[in-house]
């Protein structure tokens, strides 16, 4: 009998597998499953911890710009540290590099790291560098969140509506490298309305309401043809699977879903509702339901 | 002509490199270049920041126990927060798995993190899997120290008698997987003792010394037949160079040190005094000046 792979499991068997041997923390405030963890800071705020690994061939190519990627590896934290409404603060960065690999292409990625520390206000103060046989940058960052103000995936509501706070699809045609981590507007969320539960969508649309779905026990309506996607080319197939969209996906009571598309319109989509549990994750394309989606969406194995 | 590449200009070359490429931040108290981070906490507190990563082939053969690799992981992290007196709290793990990984590696991997992080009092609340071509864990974790408390790599003085708190070299036979981070060692120190310097050995007590000596612009004269050895047939090259000892290197004023040789004979060893920063890093055999060693030690490229 062949034993069984990592490749068998799939990336969230493995996650809850290794999840559920870690031993609980009484003073942890929410642990693995979420964007970020959620820690004890001061009175008023809580800490948030996250990382992200990207690697040579997965999440990028050695042909892309290194600047790019530095400036990816930074920013796909701050997508997790905007998507609980908190602001960032620190990170530290570890390396795996090849030995021939160029002087200018780590220059390079320090560069796009230096670039997006700037520009999302992030202090970069340690790391580690190893031989590796593929490219690869892990990036950890703490962010900060008043307590009335964090958001996370477990409390969406029986008839809450649900947004999205930008166009889905093809991300692979160059804003998986460029996006701007939505921090000022789930700041603006959290700040102005009543927000029930955000994620960012890094897996696809489906997978990552999917997440909320899971955490919050609720089940939801998808209307296709609400879903916004990003060219007028995008298939639905890629604007509701593709993922690395990395846009804000949240719900909310429908009386603050109507105040917040009056104010912003054209920034916000409403695509759906949530329901109860039992009706699982269901797509309406014009009006009939068509299928009941698998989980289907980028997983690593 | 060929380019310039990661190997040529060195493991310390680019850290340096990247260091001075990225914006310096007024809150850090202590960014790159020591065990940890220093960052604000509280009134009486920093946080602590540190990150390492480990790899196949390089850190460990895919032979060796799962669960002394997820360990390792872990561990080497906390003897970085042990180095600046801290206490660890929170910890993010990222996996990079190849897809004919098999079930039970990664639940050795699990197992050996959850050991760790009971054992030093971790709580492991998020991490990030991807596919990858060769198995790699970076861990991250934070920490707290008392304000006073505090150790870090830049603090010796002249005069300062050097001293390390275990015997050092053949980590390869086993201790470089089964080592104990010095926490409890370090805190006893901190809080006991005047130390001005402390560092833990990572990649060799001379590379490591030299660590401290550049960031306390100083130089330091070791007697080499103090350097406490740690089986009778370990050689002394393998002592001064040869790393992954995990065991502190510290240094204090002379009476302190008479102090704490009297009360803790056995566990800690004297090995050499801090001399002006001209002297660079002498080391003397059998009372004679043999040679200035390079800062020979482990590096990775």
């Amino acid at each position: 009998v062949r034993p069984r792979t990592v490749k068998d499991l799939g990336e969230f068997g493995l996650i809850r597998r290794i999840t559920g041997r870690l031993p609980a923390s009484a003073s942890v405030i929410v642990g693995p499953g979420d964007d970020c963890a959620v820690l004890p800071f001061d009175r008023k705020r809580y800490q948030l911890l996250t990382c992200d690994m990207i690697v040579e061939g997965v999440d990028f190519t050695r042909h892309q710009d290194p600047r790019l990627i530095g400036r990816k590896a930074l920013a796909v934290c701050v997508s997790d540290i905007a998507a609980c409404a908190g602001a960032p603060r620190y990170a530290v960065v570890t390396l795996g590099l090849r030995p021939d690999t160029r002087v200018s292409t780590v220059d390079g990625i320090a560069r796009g790291l230096a670039a997006a520390a700037r520009q999302f206000k992030v202090a970069v103060v340690g790391g580690d560098i190893s031989r590796a046989a593929q490219l690869s940058i892990s990036v950890s960052m703490t962010g900060v969140v008043d307590k009335r103000r964090l958001l996370v995936r477990s409390g969406a509501k029986s008839g809450d509506f649900i947004l999205v706070g930008g166009k889905l699809g093809d991300s692979i045609k160059g804003k998986h490298l460029t996006f701007v981590p939505r921090l000022r507007q789930a700041q603006y969320l959290a700040a102005n309305f009543k927000v029930n539960a955000m994620i960012d969508i890094s897996d696809g649309l489906v997978q990552d309401l999917g997440h909320i779905l899971e955490r919050s026990r609720a089940g939801a309506l998808v209307y296709t043809d609400l879903v916004p996607r990003r060219f007028s080319t995008t298939s639905l197939e890629n604007a509701l699977y593709g993922g690395e969209d990395f846009e804000l996906l949240f719900t909310m009571p429908g009386d603050e879903a109507r105040r917040l598309l009056k104010k912003r319109r054209g920034e916000f989509y409403p695509i759906g509702q949530i329901t109860g549990r039992k009706d699982g994750l269901r797509l309406v394309e014009r009006c009939r339901v068509t299928r009941a989606p698998s989980t289907r969406g980028y997983t690593h194995f």
